[in-house]
């Protein structure tokens, strides 16, 4: 992915001259709070200066943002984390925390000089209870790593995504991370039972509980989840857990036009309904880049459509199904009627004349294709070109617009030749999450592009009741846009709250909230 | 119910100096602004200022409250609601938001005489949307009038509860309600899409949205949801629809301890998981004072056991199972498995040596008759004595600890006939939900039901991982027990929330939050 120029601008702006820089003193006193082994696991921090040690902490996922910062902190407790940040407030030294570092949006990594603290030391094995149906993990513990502690106790954990193997349990709850399974299980505010938190001012905030009902008082946890780390650390939590599905079902379709993907939802949400766990949708376009013999359907071509700027839908669409239950029989037969009355309702929009027959998988491996499909979409178009990559939402019926109007506009208004740029759109359609991707395959459109994008894409979402960020955050990349997704009030609220919580504005600057005005 | 001493003394605590008195020029300007009609509907506002028209806003549910205003301001529109708020900040007039007045807590009258301000008129038709499943509704919509909008459009409205007659969705948004599908649905928090509130300082957050994910910036739609009208009045909102069901299902058990009543849900969470609805318990105590022939199976009694001080458990529990589905086949059998399983694993303690089988419903007036049952519960209680109604929460292991420990105290500490004084629990099972009645059957056990409860019952819950408010809120009930379930940082941070929030303290003063210290 490139940074854009608003990106750019933003990244080497100035650095903020209210904060101190980190000298030796304060990295003395960091190393006498990290020395102290924690009371629990009898464990010492640690903290990094070398530069080849801090360096995978200073630079993101995608490789765009490299910041400087003088020290990392890793700290092994909830007690350390609180001496850090209390410190940081009073001594105005900026400090950004780290989970896993996979997040897209420029939001965990330092911008210029800032303090990291990451949670990776803080991952003691999490606690499942079946009785509570409820697991208790630390900030630092790794996504798979609950996944698989819970389905060993015959659980699920409600989140799972693609960068499961790196991503942090603190990270998921502070940025309130989305994923495949959002739209059967939910949110992490709907998931969320218990938190700790360290606040922008060193308090310990312990709203750790499995309950499932607790009116006592202002919810406070649901200011933490979602905020991106810039009120708090997470460094614990308690999420709900559902019981392990005993079958797993999935089934393909491809669909000729968007009015038919609508329809064939519609039709799962009455035929599936309580054991619909996934629904995924990909163009034509998006499956351009991935190896032939993953896709099950003869691929078709729009580059003439596109280029004559007379139709800028897609080719045709294909909609992965999936189903999790406690009763083989009775999701396989919901599964075939679900299938069955598909194609009846939709006919030839559906099977393309007898082409293109539903798959209905037979087996794990089968299933497991399927899968690769959809999970290998947004890599392969990665390693096609320099890509851009948005995150945005939709009310479900307007699911597909963005992705017809950006073909409009690089392909007809900047001109740009569609064998040289592709515009695909997929994601989690039951959410209303599309990823748009332009994908600059001759690396020569930078600047057409740049100008057909931004900020055109979020206005578009902004014009037609859409988010700038579905799951991702906001993070750097997007700070400049929230004000296209949020009111003017409300963007004064979320600044109210930032300065009351963090006076000095320490924790995780230059991020989510739009500057003051 | 009855006033404790505690909400006796906070009733008649003296009211607040910093607070105006409303006069002529305040009523004037009142007037003024609910003259103008609204530019949607062009229906003007009302004001109440007669002692018999403001009556009934005056009062409790419960009749236990009795305020004292000298205005009832009724809007039609948000614009009103926001000239309302920003005067009343600005000339220090205490304000108190009201919807259906139908909670427990005493969260939504005046406590002296504070101006009431009714969402009553604004109650234009909910919007349903079949595309983005979710209804659009204004704050004085009543609960039930919007299900039933939501169920003509073949969707299922996530919540449902006893008060659904008269309570509205405004007011369920503000105080997170329950209810008795919140096991499967989930709370106002996992469920409310967008949401318009006016603080109270009288600025208008549109935060109103269908969207499933959005995640550009805090989510403050949360910091309202549960906050029982302290910081904002809900003036609309957006809520999350399921599909309806096509099929519900009852069955009815009579268990011999608590112990099976455990093992009976993960029972059912391992049969039924995608298609269990509520699981409701009651001990056979709480079944004394319903009629007779409502009552599936013998009653029992434990009367001597409890005078003799040596076992408090209940004589028996009744659990009530629902499923909702989307196939009656299916889900016939998934429970008709989860019954046979239940006979296998639970035996004796199940059937009674055969005299208790379980019942599976056979026909929707046979379900009917079952929840007719479990609601009647508390009316039945209610009308039999003076009653002390307890809404708690624990970890669902601990479910039925506090009625045991209460009976404990009640009959053989404070040494009360267990003839004259009823000590039951039953509740929501699923979500650790158990709501403690004590009634006092004879009308002369107040001084020693007083000493036993207060504030004994709350500390047992913080002593045992429970909250002291499940589902009810804290309203001017609970106030004083707060920091039984919250941490000190953390009720210092809701103060500072308020603070910010509501420099003046105008909106619901005396209710939620702890004093200062």
């Amino acid at each position: 992915m490139s940074l854009t120029p608003v990106e750019r601008a933003a990244h080497y702006a100035t650095r903020s001259s209210r904060f101190a820089k980190a000298g030796p003193k304060h990295l003395a006193y960091f190393k006498s709070v990290l020395d102290q082994p924690c009371s629990v696991t009898q464990r010492k921090g640690k903290m990094l200066t070398e530069k080849a040690a801090t360096a995978p902490y200073n630079i993101d996922w995608m490789s765009q943002i490299q910041g400087d910062t003088p020290a990392v902190l890793l700290p092994t407790c909830t007690k350390q984390v609180s001496a850090i940040l209390r410190y940081c407030q009073e001594e105005k030294l900026a400090v950004v925390p780290q989970g896993g570092n996979t997040g897209l949006v420029y939001g965990a990594e330092p911008v210029f000089d800032e303090l990291v603290l990451s949670t990776q030391l803080m991952s003691a094995p999490p606690v499942v209870s079946k009785d509570t149906m409820s697991v208790e993990a630390e900030a630092g513990v790794i996504l798979q790593q609950c996944q698989e502690a819970c389905a060993k106790a015959g659980m699920l954990f409600p989140l799972t995504m693609g960068s499961k193997g790196s991503a942090m349990i603190g990270g998921t709850v502070s940025t309130n991370a989305g994923g495949i399974h959002f739209a059967r299980y939910g949110s992490m505010h709907a998931n969320v039972l218990g938190l700790e938190v360290v606040t922008a001012k060193g308090d310990v905030l312990n709203m750790m509980s499995t309950l499932r009902k607790d009116n006592a008082g202002y919810d406070l946890k649901h200011l933490f989840i979602g905020s991106e780390g810039t009120l708090g650390v997470v460094t614990r939590s308690a999420i709900r857990l559902y019981q392990q599905p005993r079958s797993k079902q999935t089934a393909m379709f491809r669909l000729s036009n968007f009015e038919s993907v609508l329809a064939l939802y519609h039709l799962a949400q009455e035929h599936l309904a309580e054991c619909l766990s996934a629904f995924e949708v990909m163009d034509g376009e998006s499956l351009t880049t991935s190896p032939a013999n993953q896709v099950p359907y003869k691929r078709t071509d729009k580059n003439d459509a596109f280029r004559a700027g007379s139709d800028f839908t897609a080719a045709y669409f294909c909609v992965l199904v999936e189903t999790n239950g406690s009763s083989e029989t009775h999701d396989f037969e919901k599964l075939s009627e679900f299938v069955e009355s598909a194609q009846t309702r939709l006919g030839d929009q559906l099977s393309g004349g007898g082409a293109y027959e539903p798959i209905l998988s037979q087996s794990a491996a089968q299933t497991a294709q399927l899968w690769e499909l959809r999970e290998g979409v947004p890599v392969h178009l990665a390693s096609s070109g320099r890509i851009y990559k948005y995150d945005v939402s939709f009310p479900i019926d307007k699911f597909y617009c963005i992705v017809e109007h950006t073909r409009e506009i690089v392909y007809k208004k900047h001109k740009v030749n569609p064998a040289e740029v592709l515009v695909v759109g997929y994601g989690h359609f039951g959410d209303g999450n599309v990823h748009l991707n332009v994908i600059d395959l001759t690396r020569s459109h930078a600047a057409e592009l740049d100008a057909a994008l931004y900020p055109g894409v979020y206005e578009f979402c902004a014009a037609h009741g859409g988010s700038i960020s579905a799951e991702h955050g906001v993070g750097m990349q997007k700070r400049d846009y929230v004000h296209l997704s949020r009111t003017p009030e409300t963007i004064r609220l979320m600044q109210d709250v930032k300065r009351m919580m963090d006076p000095n504005g320490i924790l995780n600057p230059y991020k989510v909230l739009p500057l003051d005005t």
